[in-house]
């Protein structure tokens, strides 16, 4: 069980940033992700369809014999958890938003988050929610930012256009009083250096991956599931649709070490 | 037979824009629309992806009993055009491609051609094909604006980010010597302000919508197909998510009068 590899799924190549956290904090583990690109962005879609694609992606996984599922997507946290999770059936399953709101409420003088992510992750409302079980003078201020993900599957992840849609996106959290802005989409991490540029400099940024690889080892470890094998682990990427382009922007992003291949696959 | 509707399809809700002038050249005719709005954009997607996507639209119309096929796409026209031909079998398909070309050669003076489309229609070469067959004499500029559909799909048809997108894209076409830019993607009539706000002035622009619905015309009338009841005809529209914004959209572009209804299907 414990030499299992982790399923990582996302619906495109965004949740390679959870990965990349999964990598550093635990790298004797085998990993198998899963992007989605052939129906990419999910964010834009109604929650009927999301709920419909997400269970194929944890279908999936269940095939391919995972010892825990993590859903590197805050689209699918958001509208889909609960049907992934009744899919999974003993499959642990892990979210990115639980973390990521754990870990910003830590941080020292948090009072008014910043949230951008999907329209649908927006229109759910489960920030709001998650924010206000830790207390009621918290503040959430969140902005949809749907151009963002074809941004970042385009390659975009710098030059004027980017830093324009940015600068407007932005722009109502960069007037309010904010502390902290949360990334809540695995695509934002990709778009780091333009959303700083255009960020007014007090805002803290937070971004899901080094949470949920830590909470990921957290809940590895007390379930008795790390990998304690010496061997090297088994990486796999695979992508329903554009291995090439995709791996070409992954390797920008792993700074031209990217771990692995990328395969095509259909569902 | 005269009375089957004519079935017309588009990844999502551009093709709309070629319903507007068949409505406009056939008003007798019945239409059934599809718009694959679950999983577009087609054009950022690999060749067989998109035949695959193609081939199941195809089968969708086929099952509804329609006389005659539209392709309202320019990348399925450049890409998936003899997939569909092949599933269509005996109903004559109509591309996007052919009376586009055929009408931009006819305008007195064009001699350059720009062309902006998705990048698996630039990628195809499919424009090139068919304009070197008029003559060796043109030459073709091709952009692929892979930016401009998700903007259309949000709902992003004016403003300053759309601008500004338009205006890099279209600067390679600007510095040019074209004399006529062809709109191949029907999406783009949706930013024909935009576009022609940010475009040399002495540029002509020619969409796909009205050259379509005049070739369709002369082929039903050569094949002995257009209706003559003069009963009303039906209107149906489809889309496979995102009913509600796809209506939103729709009823812009056709002035606050779109004619009918957009109900929600899965293929």
């Amino acid at each position: 069980m414990r030499n299992l590899p982790i399923g990582v799924f996302d619906s495109g190549i965004g949740g390679l940033t959870v990965v990349k956290s999964i990598l550093k904090e635990l790298p004797k583990e085998s990993i198998i992700y899963l992007g989605d690109t052939a129906r990419v962005p999910y964010g834009t879609r109604d929650n009927d369809t999301i709920k419909k694609f997400s269970v194929e992606l944890t279908k999936f996984m269940i095939n391919k014999n995972v010892k825990a599922i993590v859903v590197a997507c805050n689209t699918m946290s958001a509208v889909a958890l609960d049907e992934i999770r009744r899919t999974a059936g003993k499959i642990p399953v892990i979210d990115v938003i639980t973390p990521t709101i754990e870990e910003a409420i830590r941080l020292k003088g948090t009072s008014v988050l910043g949230v951008i992510g999907t329209r649908a992750t927006a229109h759910s409302r489960a920030f709001q929610a998650q924010i206000a079980r830790h207390g009621k003078h918290y503040k959430v201020i969140q902005t949809a930012c749907p151009l963002f993900v074809p941004l970042v599957e385009e390659g975009l992840v710098n030059g004027k256009v980017t830093e324009l849609v940015a600068k407007d996106y932005l722009e109502e959290i960069n007037k309010s009083n904010a502390d902290v802005l949360i990334l809540a989409c695995t695509h934002y991490p990709m778009l780091s250096k333009v959303i700083r540029k255009v960020l007014r400099r007090t805002l803290k940024i937070i971004d899901c991956a080094s949470p949920t690889a830590k909470y990921l080892k957290e809940l590895l470890n007390d379930q008795n599931l790390l990998n304690l094998n010496k061997s090297s682990p088994e990486l796999k990427f695979y992508v329903t649709d554009n291995p090439d382009r995709s791996f070409e922007i992954a390797n920008i992003f792993f700074d031209g070490k990217f771990p692995g291949k990328i395969e095509k696959i259909s569902l």
